[in-house]
């Protein structure tokens, strides 16, 4: 596992399920809204700030999405909403970052994230994931979706680099 | 248990407690929100791809309610809300469909919801309904409204069914 | 206890903590909006449909919340909002609809509920409440706020006056 | 530890898993709005009312923060927005109102807290708060972030003090 997470130059992010709990709140104009993790977030913020490459890779279409992210520091073209065949959009993320899969960390928790998790260096899941993720992760988060899975994954990742420290004035420049 | 799921060609379900937590969120105007599961939404998919009908069966009144199902693949007209009497709008139902009281899988919880658990060919309920539908539902779910009762139990039929697969590029053809 | 609440002919309400779990959703104008749970709801429009008095008292001030219970079927007049002495508030209800104290079952979960727990004829409390609330209440919930606390306690009051059964056309009458 | 609270004249809260779970409903503006809880509501009314000095230092950019706080009578120069550098914060918050570190007991959850936690006379965090930060608190509330931490260590301070009682009266006047 340590070799595989050594690795890892940058994490890509299904979205319902495992940055959030799932829950989609819903408008009178079919349009959904998501609850994100203050905690994921700080952890998205400090994966950007030491250089890796950060993507989303969803079913859902809402702007509301690219705008979380966004504020988290991922650029808008890595965002890739309404997103019906999740392995092609991982492969164009990792053409246009001239990534190869084993450097890409996945998260999914659901069947159409299957090919992705076999796909990518090391496919990681929610605690709450299906049980067909689950089997074939290369690693269960602790925690369940939207719940502090993304933190943790990228802290082990991180702090294998030596790199999960704050530097308070640098993350005072960056956001 | 396993000859009446194999004899369901439909899904139909009560929304508050059942596809949610029960939650409804108030706003100034007296409309009320809920917030949907994103794997029960998967399953919805999944059967409509399969060809099961599926129908909502609520007391709620709210438009948003019809958008969040549309956006599952659900037509609005088998989207009954405002329901005070929930066995005439599933025998209405059935009868729109063709469909025998036998072929219909029923989600119900509280007390509107007893008299179709009795009527379907299989009633299901979620682990935290009421006291009363569950000492009369065919089938208690392992899980609570809202956080993946529906996916249980879509999925233990179509698997009984050998259909609980992803074809992707059907799956990007239809949503 | 038997005999406290058999002579009960009024539910009245805190909100917060009580018929939510205490959440409070804050937008940009200080408004606040609370999610409430259907089976609560439904207990309340059962309680009415039987001929309870139904009331609210809470220290909030927002609209949604008259709207809510409009819903269920509570008179506008009988919630009170931005009460800020809860003691004058139930005495006003009782006042106004001829009830005695000991005829009125009173739901709060902190200290500015303590005096209309005492007075009332049986104080309930949700299983979450501050400790100086359960430590005078008649009745401690096994359920926490806006989770089924008021669905209990109602039920056990129209149980033991054998009303707790829907009549379908009744119901359908009136809501 | 009770030679410390007993110095206490001022709370200070981080937003973001202190006072909320930590979680982030995001609209389609790049609006982030969060969840409060009416008993740590209630606690800051408490300590307000008896004169204690009240702050908020968020990385949070939200005016919805500050008119849920506004509610609870803190002033709005003092919820520190926006905050990337939260120990500047601290120090300008101290100096406004006259205080020396050990006066302020303040509430962190993740690292951008850590050099306040060690810096006030008492630092707290909530059962749910990272490693990190729990290692170097004073202080690690039984209750996570949102969820009555705040309410827990404000009523231990003003229990010492002989301060948490409510008088109505007064209360009345205030809010």
């Amino acid at each position: 596992m340590e070799t595989k997470l050594k690795k890892i130059k940058a994490f890509v992010f299904d979205v319902d399920g495992v940055l959030t709990d799932g829950g989609l709140f819903a408008d009178l104009n079919g349009e959904f809204y998501r609850t994100f993790d203050s905690k994921d977030g700080f952890a998205l913020r400090m994966a950007i700030m030491h250089g890796y490459h950060l993507g989303i890779i969803t079913g859902g279409r809402s702007e509301s999405i690219k705008m979380r992210f966004q504020a988290c520091g991922i650029n808008p073209q890595d965002v890739y909403l309404g997103s019906r065949n999740k392995i092609e959009d991982f492969e164009d993320f990792c053409n246009r970052h001239g990534l190869i899969a084993e450097e890409v960390m996945y998260f999914g928790d659901d069947l159409p994230d299957a090919p992705v998790i076999l796909a990518c260096g090391c496919g990681v899941t929610p605690s709450d994931a299906v049980d067909e993720v689950k089997e074939i992760a290369d690693l269960v988060s602790t925690r369940p979706g939207g719940k502090g899975c993304a933190r943790e994954c990228i802290e082990m990742v991180m702090k294998l680099h030596g790199e999960w420290k704050l530097d308070v004035q640098d993350y005072k420049k960056k956001f």
